[in-house]
């Protein structure tokens, strides 16, 4: 794990790959600023290390490798907080996996601090594949927070991330370097602003899940910058204030968010029941489905849903608690049948209580219900389930296969009802593509050659053009520190995120 | 009110209004037989009148237009039971109204007996434009029992079949004209075997409940043609057992089916909450919806639901027993906002059992959802609800007005996003047709020429094709005999359906 900066190199210093140590060159204003970071490889803040490299006449702010705490060297030994603005600009880039709940999170019982009426569990996804990636740059520079997602400039006055930047604020450690008379106070965090720059490799609010790795990756990001010493069940608790299902996106693997029982929501966060490498047989296939209906938002539907499902509280009361325990006992034994049959129907549940909302929420569609069918059908011919399917707020389906040779067959009958509408097969199947060689497609006429599933009735039917894609993928990791600097979002020289 | 033979009228007899009495000449076998039908008006069975006029050699029976009791006359006075087969043919044709359940049926406490697992509460459809007619033969040359449906021979083995045919035998009364010395006793109508030919109006098995009209008009027309006694309720009973919601055919305007609380079922019984002419404002309008996709039926589905919904029982004991009560009492003052409120709320809760049934059944499509957008949008920005909506086991929307203006402007707006097809809008909407005039629709280009619906937020959007035609109805009244011979559905001389 490392933290990268979003700038070039300064002449002389090298890229440790142990270290993953980087600089910022600034030129703004009349001298020459610099910024080192040394990053954390995989464990929480600590304690500051010392300086390794000094930059001539420069600021340099570093990360250790090991505590990933920052460290500002002024060659003057001056406050950084007092020096002219423009001097100098640190910036940190993460990556947080999305992901996606088997079993699901639907209500608040705390509109403000996000507090949901039932635990829920989810596995992350490889945030190779979904994931969202943050640069946050700050700099005494900044008259005021900005916040760009995807390119585009979007408020930072909402309360959701006003939360989250208040509660990381809050936490930021004080910074003291004795040997260079550097001090940062904890209150002076709160006096730098910062600059954000996000980008979801996926599509933005289509169920998928978007705004959890979104703001887990704003916390996680944030609380490294900003020297956060708690460890990542506290930073899920601050992840959750910015959108619920992003406490569970600051774990790897298969994660709880426990509901938790306070009022001030200090004990609703999440928790890691097993990590990605547990029960790695599991390929992940997401049917990205076309849609043209304008969506309904998670807040205001879950909102709906509370004030008016009679189903709700049922559910959450009554239902969800044992379907918990069923499903912990199914990952922890990588129990496929029990896993797959508790991950559907509680995805259909999730769907009920939406649809037993006034005025009624459709988050699937008619293509949503044409995958389900094929799957059901398809596990009920096989006597066992061969693939879970669970749909979040949109039409997506995501499907969980046993393992590899399920998910080559899965694709296979997916390809045949949902064939792309151009020849380009590459592109309809982003991810982990050499699922495509795992079930016999080299090219569109192998697609074009599959045959009927046998166990649909009705096997002559296509639906061109009802799938965008499809991104193949697996359980993955938490979130990580992105080393490479190429790979941050802002631009050290404009302070702006790249391009804008 | 009045019975019908399916068959020309003796020369000499003319179909007189008041009693509407009229005759079936049969000619088979050696000789004329000949029945005589005079038909009760509204009443319930009774006992018999003298009989008017006797045709020549001739078996005739009579239905009395107050009592509508059979009487059979045989010039020769012998045993009618005794007589050659293929002597005389009685027929009597019904007609009994479909219904929608404002207050959802979804579920069995006992599968045999179709004891359902809560009350539910139904409007009766004007039978003019949705309907089962069924015409039902009785001969001694008949060695089995018969039934066609929509023109199709359909096998009578079914349980539920079975059911309805021996309960109203059991039920059937013994006639006796003593001056003709005949005697048909209670256990000669078990020897008599039945041709039963039906035929529904709309489309089957399309959810808008055919199965519950067509059980409704086989219970009533057996039990006019059997001389049954029982009242409604007992016959509502009866055919419950040949389809749940056919109970409620058994009355028009608002109608409860109350599910019993004793084993045998004998207390699980529609019963009429108001008549038809009530609440006469209402306007309904039916979307038959293109589906391509196979229906699971409504008996499989609920079952499925019972089995395994955790949602149903909570349903069917906490939530709609209070729906029930409040329902009742909107129907009783006419109160359109809480009738609209409970009857969305409930089609969306039934639908919401549906989803929360493994495998989940899905019978709205994308269509159903549209026009559920379309209506809820409109509902909303009139502050008060102008349309209810409900949907049964299919994709079709059954949309209730408040009024007949209101019936006009909804029109409006499904026109506008449904279009016909074809320019031929008459077959585009059927029943009553006098809709389009009140929404100034004389044609295709008044049709090309509507705004889109301001409260809509993609205007601009059609789906031509989507819906297969509209029907325009009201509230109707209960099953009715059918005077008019030429409507009945058996040939009196081949005693088959005609054109079969």
């Amino acid at each position: 794990m490392s933290f990268s900066c979003g700038a070039t190199l300064e002449p002389g210093f090298r890229l440790d790959s142990r270290s993953a140590r980087c600089c910022i060159k600034v030129e703004g204003g009349d001298r020459l600023a610099r910024a080192r970071l040394v990053a954390s490889s995989s464990t929480l803040p600590s304690p500051p290390r010392r300086l390794r490299r000094p930059g001539p006449q420069a600021h340099t702010l570093r990360f250790d490798l090991i505590s990933g705490e920052p460290q500002v060297e002024r060659r003057e030994a001056r406050d950084p907080m007092a020096a002219p603005e423009g001097q100098w600009v640190l910036m940190a880039t993460g990556r947080s996996p999305t992901n996606i709940a088997v079993i699901k999170y639907w209500g608040k019982r705390d509109e403000a601090l996000i507090l949901p009426v039932n635990d829920s569990i989810s596995v992350t996804l490889d945030p190779d594949h979904l994931s969202a990636t943050t640069t946050i740059a700050v700099s005494p520079s900044f008259p005021s927070d900005r916040m760009w997602l995807n390119g585009k400039e979007i408020s930072l006055s909402g309360g959701r991330f006003q939360s989250c930047l208040r509660e990381i604020r809050k936490r930021a450690c004080e910074f003291e370097d004795e040997k260079k008379g550097i001090k940062i106070k904890k209150e002076d965090w709160e006096k730098l602003h910062v600059h954000i720059a996000s980008y979801n490799n996926f599509p933005t609010a289509a169920g998928l899940a978007s705004s959890a790795a979104g703001f887990a990756c704003l916390v996680f990001t944030l609380g490294k910058l900003m020297n956060v010493k708690e460890d990542y069940g506290e930073l899920s608790s601050i992840a959750r204030q910015g959108s619920g299902s992003a406490c569970r996106s600051l774990y790897g693997g298969f994660v709880k968010w426990c509901m938790g029982k306070k009022d001030d929501g200090s004990d609703s966060l999440a928790m890691q029941l097993a990590d990605e490498t547990h029960w790695n047989d599991l390929v992940i296939i997401i049917a990205v489905v076309s849609s043209k209906q304008k969506e309904t938002s998670s807040t205001s539907g879950m909102r709906d849903s509370v004030e008016t499902s009679p189903f709700l509280q049922y559910r959450a009361q009554t239902v969800v608690p044992s379907r918990v325990l069923k499903m912990e006992e199914a990952i922890k034994n990588q129990d496929f049948e029990s896993f797959a049959k508790l991950t559907c129907a509680d995805s259909n549940q999730f769907h009920a209580v939406c649809l037993d909302t006034s005025p009624p929420i459709f988050y699937m569609n008619d293509t949503s219900h044409r995958i389900i069918s094929l799957v059901e059908k398809w596990n009920h011919s096989e006597g066992t389930p061969q693939v879970a399917y669970t749909f979040d707020a949109g039409p997506n389906a995501v499907l969980i296969s046993r393992n590899r040779k399920t998910a080559a067959l899965l694709l296979q009958k997916l390809l045949y009802y949902f064939p792309p509408q151009d020849k380009d097969l590459s592109s309809y199947l982003v991810g982990d593509k050499s699922i495509l060689g795992d079930a016999g497609l080299h090219s569109i006429e192998d697609v074009d050659a599959l045959p009927a599933p046998p166990e649909m009735k009705i096997p002559d039917q296509k639906f061109k053009g009802d799938v965008s894609y499809f991104i193949c993928s697996r359980l993955g990791a938490g979130p990580k520190v992105v080393a490479d600097e190429n790979q941050a979002l802002i631009d050290s020289v404009t302070r702006l995120p790249k391009g804008v």
